[in-house]
Order: C-alpha cells, then sequence, then structure tokens
C-alpha cells in the first residue's frame, strides 16, 4: 500500500474547520458545481424498488436522486478541490520548489492546474503505458512529466528520486490531510444547495472523496447517511471495513489487482477505483461511513448508460458507481433523498462500446 | 416534398403572438430548459479563428457560445413544444379523434408524449425499418403504431389510410404553423436568459425549428442575426434559399436522398437533418434567415465529440451541426454572443464510434 511522504507528520487531521478554510482557500479557482435531478432515472431506480420488494409489500416510497456535477469541475473531476487546497496552502518558500505526485488519473492533471495557476512547477510521474489523453491532459496545463516503468516500486522510486532532486513536496492524491478537506468542499456546497438529503454517496477508490465528504456531511448534519459505492471487482475498501484494517486491493501493477476471488487482474470498468485506502482516509472511513454497497460491472455499465442517455450527462464509469449500487440494491434507499456525487467526467469515447459490452455480457 | 394534410387552409401563420400563446399553452408540458456556457470550447472557437484569420488580422475578439439545452426537454427534443402546441390548441370534438404523424423521429415520440397527456389516441406511421430505440420510444408513450414499407409514398397512402379510418387530425413535424409556433418558444425562453445575444442558431431539416425561432427571434430584437447550420450532404435548405425556391434533398427513401454531387444516398451522420422543406417553413425562412453556413462530416463529428467530451453534455449529432458550422466559418461569429440551440438528445450510443470515424477519415 502507498504511503504518503512530505510533511504528514505536521499535518493536522481535516474537519469542518479545514473543510471551510479550504473552501475559502479554493474558492477563486474551482466550479461551484450545479445540483441536477433526473425524473426518468428516480421512475428506474423506482422500478428496481418494486421488483425486488416481496410480494404485498410494494413500496409507495420513491427515492429521490440528487446528483452534484463534479464532472463539471475543472480539469472534469473533484480532484481539483483537493490539489487547489493542497498546492494554495503551502508556504512561499516550499511552493516554489514545486509539487511532485505519480498518478495516471484525475489527480495528475488537477495537480499541474492547480501548480500552474500558482506559478510553481508540477513533477508528475506517470507510468510509460499511461493513456494518451491522460498524458495530454497533463501536459495542457503545463505539467513536468517523468515516465516510468508501470510498476509501483518503480514509481515510487522515480517519485522519491525526484524529490531528491527538486526538493519540492509530495501531493499524495488521496491519503493527504489537505486533499481530504479540498474534496469535503463538495459536500458543503452539495447540502447548502440541498439541506433536505437524507443519504450522501460517492463512489470509493482511495477514500479521499468519501472521508472528506463524510467529515463535512456528518459535521453538518449528524443524521445524515453517509455510503459508498463501490464496484466488486475492486471491493478492498468494503473488506477492509469488514475486517476493521485496510486490506489492500492486492499486488497492484499497471494492469489492476489480482482479485481474491482468483480471477486474475481486477478488470473493472471502473478505472478510477483501482487504489486500495490509506491510513487517513481509512481513519475517517471507519469512524463515519455508515455503509459501502457494491456493484457489479453489469450494474455500472447500466449506471453509465443510463446516466448519458436519460441524464443526457457525460460521466466516467467510476461515476456510475453509486447509482450502480441503488439499482442493485434499491430497499434501503426507497423513500429517501439520496445525494449522488458524480465525481467525474472524463470519459474515454473510445472505450464505451468495450465498457456497455459488460451490460449485455453480464445483465 | 411532403405537403401537409389536414386543416392546413385554416391556419394563421406563426408570428409572435401565437408563439406567446402556444408558450403558455404548453408550459405545463415542457420543460423551461437550461442554457449553458463552455470555456474550453469557447477557447477552441478562438483558436479555429486565429488559424484561419489570414497574418496580421489576428482577432481579439472571441466569440462567446450560449447553448439551449433542449436534449434535457422532454422526450428528449425540441419537439415537444410543437407537439404539444399542435395537440393542446385541437378543439374538444376534434382532438377525442386523435392525432396521426407519419415520422421515425423524435416528432413521432412527442407527438405520442403529447396526445397521452391529452389522453388521446396518437397514430403512429412507421416504417418497417425504424431503429427499434425510437419504435420503444413511441411505444413507451402509448402511441399506436401502423408499421408501412420504407417508402415515402408508402408512408403518404398509409398515413392517409389511417386518417380515413380514424378521423384523426394530420400533425406534420415542421409544415404547420402550429407546430413552427410551438418550436418558436425555445428562442423566446433563449432571449429572456440572455437578452444580449448577437446571432442565434439553429440546425436546419425540415425548417420548423429554424422558422419558429426565426420569426421569435426577430420579434423581440429585430438586429438579431439568425443563421442556421446545415450539412453540407443535406444542403437542400442552403440551395433552396440561393434558387429562390424549395429544392428538395431529393428522391427521399428510407436510405436517405441521393446528393446532387452524384456521390450516392445521403449519408450524414446527421439523421434528424434528411428531410427538405416545407412551403410554410421556407416561406418563413426566405423573409428571416440571414444566413445558412454549411458543415462536413468530419466536422459534424468533431462538434459532436467536443460537445462529449468538453461540455460533458449528451446531443445527437445534428445537435452538433452548429458549433461545427462556426469551427469550419469562425471568421464571421467572431466578437460575437452566439445562442445554439442544442436542438436534442437521443443518441444511439452504439452508432456513437461509427460516427466518430467521420472525424478521422476526413478530418
Amino acid at each position: 500500500m502507498e504511503q504518503p511522504r512530505g510533511n504528514e507528520t505536521t499535518q493536522r487531521p481535516a474537519d469542518l474547520a479545514s473543510i471551510r478554510e479550504a473552501h475559502d482557500r479554493i474558492r477563486p479557482h474551482i466550479h461551484r458545481t450545479p445540483v441536477i435531478t433526473c425524473r426518468a432515472l428516480d421512475d428506474i431506480v423506482a422500478h428496481a424498488a418494486s421488483v425486488g420488494a416481496e410480494a404485498g409489500s410494494f413500496r409507495h416510497d420513491r427515492a429521490r436522486l440528487f446528483f452534484k456535477c463534479e464532472n463539471l469541475q475543472k480539469a472534469g473531476a473533484f480532484k481539483s478541490r483537493g490539489a487547489c487546497n493542497a498546492v494554495f496552502s503551502l508556504e512561499a518558500a516550499e511552493a516554489e520548489r514545486g509539487v511532485v505526485t505519480h498518478s495516471s488519473g484525475n489527480h495528475a492533471a488537477a495537480l499541474a492546474r492547480a501548480a500552474a495557476l500558482r506559478g510553481i512547477p508540477a513533477y508528475i510521474v506517470m507510468p510509460s503505458n499511461a493513456p494518451a489523453v491522460k498524458v495530454a491532459a497533463v501536459k495542457h496545463y503545463g505539467g513536468r512529466i517523468t515516465f516510468c516503468e508501470p510498476t509501483l516500486a518503480a514509481r515510487e522510486s522515480t517519485a522519491e528520486s525526484v524529490l531528491r532532486e527538486t526538493g519540492g513536496t509530495m501531493i499524495h492524491p488521496y491519503n493527504d490531510e489537505r486533499i481530504i478537506a479540498g474534496q469535503g468542499t463538495a459536500a458543503v456546497e452539495f447540502l447548502e444547495d440541498v439541506p433536505e438529503l437524507d443519504v450522501i454517496m460517492t463512489p470509493v477508490g482511495g477514500g479521499g472523496l468519501l472521508a472528506g465528504t463524510a467529515i463535512a456531511a456528518k459535521s453538518l448534519k449528524p443524521e445524515i447517511t453517509v455510503v459508498a459505492g463501490e464496484p466488486q471487482l475492486a471491493d478492498d475498501a468494503f473488506r477492509s471495513l469488514q475486517a476493521g484494517e485496510i486490506i489492500p486491493v492486492g499486488p497492484q501493477d499497471a494492469c489492476g489487482p489480482t482479485h481474491p476471488s482468483g480471477v486474475g487482474p481486477t478488470t473493472t470498468i471502473a478505472d478510477g477505483l483501482k487504489t486500495s485506502l490509506g491510513d487517513k482516509t481509512f481513519a475517517v472511513i471507519r469512524r463515519l461511513v455508515d455503509a459501502i454497497v457494491l456493484a457489479s460491472e453489469a450494474g455500472i455499465a447500466r449506471g453509465l448508460e443510463l446516466t448519458l442517455t436519460r441524464m443526457k450527462t457525460v460521466i466516467e464509469p467510476s461515476s456510475a458507481v453509486p447509482l450502480a449500487a441503488i439499482l442493485e440494491n434499491p430497499a434501503p434507499f426507497a423513500g429517501k433523498r439520496v445525494g449522488i456525487v458524480l465525481s467525474g467526467g472524463n470519459l474515454d469515447l473510445t472505450q464505451l462500446p468495450r465498457m456497455l459490452e459488460h451490460k449485455e455480457d453480464e445483465g
């Protein structure tokens, strides 16, 4: 499991106060994203609930879904919130040496963008097989890329040498209190706009968004239920909560971890969620998250398709996991007002047919 | 070319007053759709303008684009506006015999929905090879489908016999003053929300949306410029304006018309725009529309991809034609505030890879 580097020993645990400070700090640099609803999706969830109900127990209480559009966030994902908070909270002397991370996903682009806004360098370690679109996004924002072999060991050792050479600050994608506080600002906006939410949901990968959301939501509204959606094929957070300790997703490499069922490397289409929890995110999740609900690949593909075709909204597959979890387990959501954070919109259109095949293969 | 049937002799030409009456009539049954903007798209248009400019004439005046989201309209397209206006303006005795149309597109679903809302039957004549998703949409709203051979002659004769059997009222998809007035309500909302528009754009197929938009916009703001985007491969409206008379797209069949260039049946991916103008829509367009700008297939594919990936908004390919026309002809739009009606969102995801191939083939 990856561990954070840099100034983690001095980090104050994220709380509502640090989330509010983060919000003030990042407000000029991020969008306040809209919240949308979709009657057609509510109808589909109600239908799933009625099919799942036992005879004689048909539920008249429909769930009502609210979607926070972080797919419309700067750089296309909530990651801009945490990255901006981390970059803009650095001391001037620290900042000018730049920031460092290893990531092949949305955090890399968001950190490069945040660094460019502050006028400091961002050194991004990426695996040599990173998708061209991800590389292009980092370059678009002026990130300085160092490629490495596509193994965790190579990524870590390369990042170590970049840190030594530059004297920069490591900004971990999720296991960092500044990142957690930044991601929590989405939930603050969500509850300002829809204070009547009964449930708030996010996907869970490394847990930064989930931890920040849980801190903000439980602080602002203690009676709210905080739920994560997680792919069955990358269910490490689900198993970690059960075990009471972090269970990593498995031996990580560029192809993803091996699943304990023995079916080989994890092939979830929710490619943003193939990461293990960190100690900082796990501590928060264990304390504040009420449930993690799993979703099948067929369900994730269906959630993705429904979001595109019914809500006319482009999301990446990771963002479809909460909706998929609800559709496959509708009973506990009946009658609730459920807020879902659409975490990102960086969908690779060339991969869409492959993703939607899962719906037919397994559905 | 198709001609309207039913009570066309009694129809009063659409004007601002009839558009306002239509708006009051349909307001309970339609969405007031939002207007969105996208800085990334504005940047891309500015780049296209700078590339196209002659040396020394670099334009500092950026175009600013505003998008009216009729893709989020009920039944997924602006067609719900005209269909609701037509259905709810019928006299009671007339209405109870039902409404009839022949269409394989968004008008069929919108008319079926409008009729269901009024509690009257909708008889829809569809070609036997209509896409399954379109058939399902009509059935979803309770439309009564009569299938016919996929030729214009068969569609017309089948619709005639349905009209005789039912005594229903023909509601033509576009060449009908009630439909034109209903479609014009989108422009009223657009100018209420963004009164500073310099240009308003729609795609043009049969011309119902364009005619309604032109009447509303020129009545409310005489100095506004009204522009249509049209596929080069279905450029009948462009040629009709040049000729001063209606030039049909060509011998129509289910595969689309033959293009005068001799390249065979029209294969534009903007499948909603393969229709000829009608006499009612042409009269308005000739009087009020300032320009029709053509777009290549590569441009339409690029506009579709940019809307999906940058604006995170799902549209059907016909809705990408105005953006494509701007990207391929940016000069006249420099410095303007340009409103674009995103006409519909019924994208067939299974066809998306085929559509986007045009970008690479020809771009």
